[in-house]
């Protein structure tokens, strides 16, 4: 039952927005009543709350996953891009509501959520610093800003990808992962910026 | 008046969300009467859509200028990006009630906000394809995928971007222009995607 509500709120909340969705929306949704709600949630709050944490505990999970196991820094950064991406073939809409509804939150529970992100993002900015370090990227990158560049390509599919359409999730982060890595000019002229 | 009243919930629709924010909220901070408000605007959706109007439109003027007045395309592609990133230093929360609040306007309205979404889109698109067909990118890449990222990039800045910071939108613009021609391995292997 908890993975119905989780599920079908998830749906819910994509569509509606977590603020015009109500209690007996989701009961309603799944054919049961309020009371089978508080019995496994004291609030609607503390639903979304662990909609966000299986967000992002499992895309840190699989994070630490790569940093344990691939030594390349090169592609560290490959599959993490990878992970974000692969992950819309079934948790786009989760993905969309943990974009999206952070706001709703509680402010202590918003700031777990933060930390968690923040966590994840230094991780990639830790990659692309020893990336550089050990030569496999550029000197001239900026760590902090990368990884922000980085996480706009990947988060922003979240805002378009049709997991129904014509493109797979393999073959736009392959395209994505070779944009990141090679950019777009046929012949690269390295220039210094900053 | 009508500018006061831009401004102004610009920043409180930024602050607190367009549902959240009441006409007497509006007024309030500008010190007038509701009649004031309604001599300009029928509703407080009018207003959201006078907001979207010309935010795109201004992106769309500008960006007319570039392709009528650029020959390269890598450089109409440099110009695009830094067109998006610099209108950050006085457009930052315009931009942000821009993305956001999209849901919030009436079926008709959101449909012409996204058709000139999608023309400025198309112009990105068009760009990546003759500077493909000119040899000035790499032939490998997908223009309509390749458009997205490179906009999830530009666009994913008006998330974390904080105007008051350390980082200047001149700054941020050339490092995203080099991080999007010329990615970030430093010694390049052009690897066949698809």
């Amino acid at each position: 039952m908890r993975e119905e509500i989780i599920k079908n709120s998830v749906k819910l909340f994509e569509r509606k927005g977590f603020s015009e969705t109500s209690i007996q929306d989701i009961v309603d949704s799944i054919g049961v009543t309020k009371g089978t709600f508080y019995y496994y949630y004291a609030s609607k709050e503390n639903l979304l709350m662990e909609i966000h944490l299986r967000y992002i505990d499992n895309l840190l999970k699989n994070q630490r996953l790569i940093l344990q196991t691939i030594h390349s820094f090169r592609e560290q950064l490959a599959e993490t891009v990878k992970l974000i991406i692969h992950d819309m073939k079934y948790r786009v809409s989760h993905g969309r509501v943990h974009f999206r509804e952070i706001n709703n939150l509680t402010a202590e529970h918003a700031k777990k959520i933060k930390e968690k992100r923040e966590e994840f993002r230094l991780n990639v900015i830790q990659i692309i610093s020893n990336g550089i370090q050990s030569g496999e990227f550029r000197k001239s990158l900026h760590p902090q800003m990368i990884s922000l560049a980085v996480l706009g390509v990947t988060n922003w599919s979240y805002h378009w990808f049709n997991p129904d359409g014509d493109i797979s999730v393999e073959e736009l982060a392959n395209r994505y992962v070779d944009f990141i890595l090679n950019g777009m000019i046929a012949s690269r002229d390295c220039e210094d910026v900053g």
